[in-house]
């Protein structure tokens, strides 16, 4: 059993922790939370160990949340911890845990310096295979390289262009985000699967929740049929093609089936492709996908887990996170 | 066992349907479906019987959806049905359930007249005993009952004046709606409560999703102070006020914490009341109370669904559901 820590349990946190308490090779040493808040409180509920920050440790058991140490403590007691702390703010965490010699995985909202590789399971698992430090690239990067990669083996690519409209905006209008070119994504795209050779990326923003929705014209070495193609992302665990008919529209829909089969905190790991969409014209492959940003990376952190620990391959990892968490079920 | 019916699967009767399963005094016969759509096909996933209307029959089974009958058997098969239909059809069932000699539960969207008594639990559950029809008021009227009940029986009412902000507007902008006054919730509030003496309603739409918003002035016949008023409130089962140290400062909050919680489809079925808005200037008390619009009428149609069949008083209705659904555990 693999004893993981997860410090921080904001949006990603608190959903890697209850994947990692799905898995049968795993046990969770529990979460740390900053404030005894909602969250907190809810953490608590669900049987976790909350860890608090040292000064703030009183509040924690003023609020009937009482902690089970300091996040020093989480660190020591972990065998591998997912730092799912706000952006920049795992890099001030890496020396505790170099300190505590704690193999750590940290998240996208990290520069890529952070790690020694940039991960997603499904493209690069290899490369992670007992490594110290490994980062999830983010929601919509991992979404992409999922896409990438089987079109990289089944076909090659040439190039990608990306238009990336990104929900959480802060005002009723549309924001390109950032105006200068490219955003973030191709570059770390790039880390993962350099095989991509070229690739623009181009960020908005618009005052939607949950879900992000990216248009993709990827130029291929080969001229596969529209059928082709669908059937080859339709063959991807952590792909799920929409078929027309079940009538989904846009993201209120997606939250809605979601929530009708059950899924725990409306979560929908796999990159949901409207299977109409797509389209190839000679070798150029055109499609809308949309991302879940809270839950995507959730398996590729579980992934990161047994690759730093070196208990699985590729595949058998991936098998197993998906079967823990109901991916891929029909 | 009670043999229920659920005629409509849309946002209310998919709920209404899940709680009527979970009744350990009620049996679900099925639900009916206009579409084999991804709505149905959850449905199916969740083992519910999905009845279709006589002209689609065939395109369910083309959608590997099989369905169980037409609406017809449904409605035959019943001993009470909840019609969960598009507001305004309920009205053309109705000679449908009467030519069954099945008594029928109808939503907030049909008119007054298409029932002999319209219906909140917890403030007049005794009038819609042994009735053939009861309607269940709309989300924002049943939550404006369930406040103006209790402080009704402690404190009496002379007026109450409400402005309820209302989510899933059109555009980007804040739409009064309707512009004459008063909105409809008022008027339907009286039919439950006439108690209430005199009321103005005004609604708004804004461009948000899952939960509406009121602030109520309830002008009492005495002048309690505010922390007398918040436990009155909060003894209510079906009235969650808000403790200020959880952090939730708005809809989104409330969403979390219902994932948070493990709701299944999110569900917040109390009304949610801010706390530290309970506010009393002599005899006038306002408060800001949030309503889950899914969800909140969902354990009024159950206690209705007792009521009709005479199987239960208020006290065990409302406990039974309660338990059922999980409201109020702490």
């Amino acid at each position: 059993m693999l004893r993981i820590g997860v410090n921080g349990y904001g949006t990603i946190g608190k959903r890697v922790a209850d994947a990692v308490a799905e898995m049968p090779d795993m046990e969770l040493v529990g979460v740390s939370k900053s404030r005894p808040n909602h969250t907190a409180d809810a953490a608590r509920r669900r049987g976790y160990a909350v860890y608090a920050p040292e000064e703030r440790h009183d509040d924690f058991e003023a609020a009937s949340i009482p902690a089970a140490g300091v996040v020093e403590d989480l660190i020591a007691d972990s065998e591998i911890v997912v730092d799912a702390t706000p952006a920049g703010m795992g890099a001030q965490y890496r020396p505790v845990y170099a300190e505590h010699d704690t193999p750590a995985i940290f998240q996208g909202g990290e520069s890529a310096e952070v790690a020694e590789t940039s991960f997603t399971a499904p493209a690069n698992y290899e490369e992670a295979i007992g490594q110290q430090y490994v980062r999830i690239v983010s929601c919509n990067t991992t979404g992409l390289n999922r896409t990438f990669a089987p079109l990289i083996e089944a076909y090659g690519i040439e190039r990608a262009d990306v238009t990336l409209v990104r929900c959480r905006g802060d005002h009723a209008v549309i924001k390109p985000d950032p105006t200068t070119l490219p955003s973030h994504h191709g570059p770390d795209a790039l880390e993962v699967l350099p095989e991509i050779g070229e690739i623009q990326t181009m960020g908005m923003k618009v005052p939607t929740i949950r879900h992000h929705v990216h248009s993709l014209t990827v130029t291929l070495n080969d001229s596969p049929d529209a059928a082709a193609v669908r059937d080859l992302l339709s063959e991807q665990s952590r792909i799920h093609v929409i078929p027309e008919q079940l009538g989904i529209e846009s993201g209120w829909d997606l939250q809605e089936y979601a929530l009708d089969r059950g899924r725990d905190r409306m979560n929908l790991y796999e990159n949901q492709i409207w299977g109409e969409s797509i389209t190839t014209n000679d070798e150029h492959l055109s499609l809308f996908q949309s991302i879940h940003r809270e839950s995507d990376v959730v398996p590729e952190n579980v992934d990161a887990i047994r690759a730093i620990a070196g208990t699985a391959d590729a595949a058998e990892s991936i098998e197993r996170t998906n079967e823990a968490l109901g991916i891929d079920t029909v």
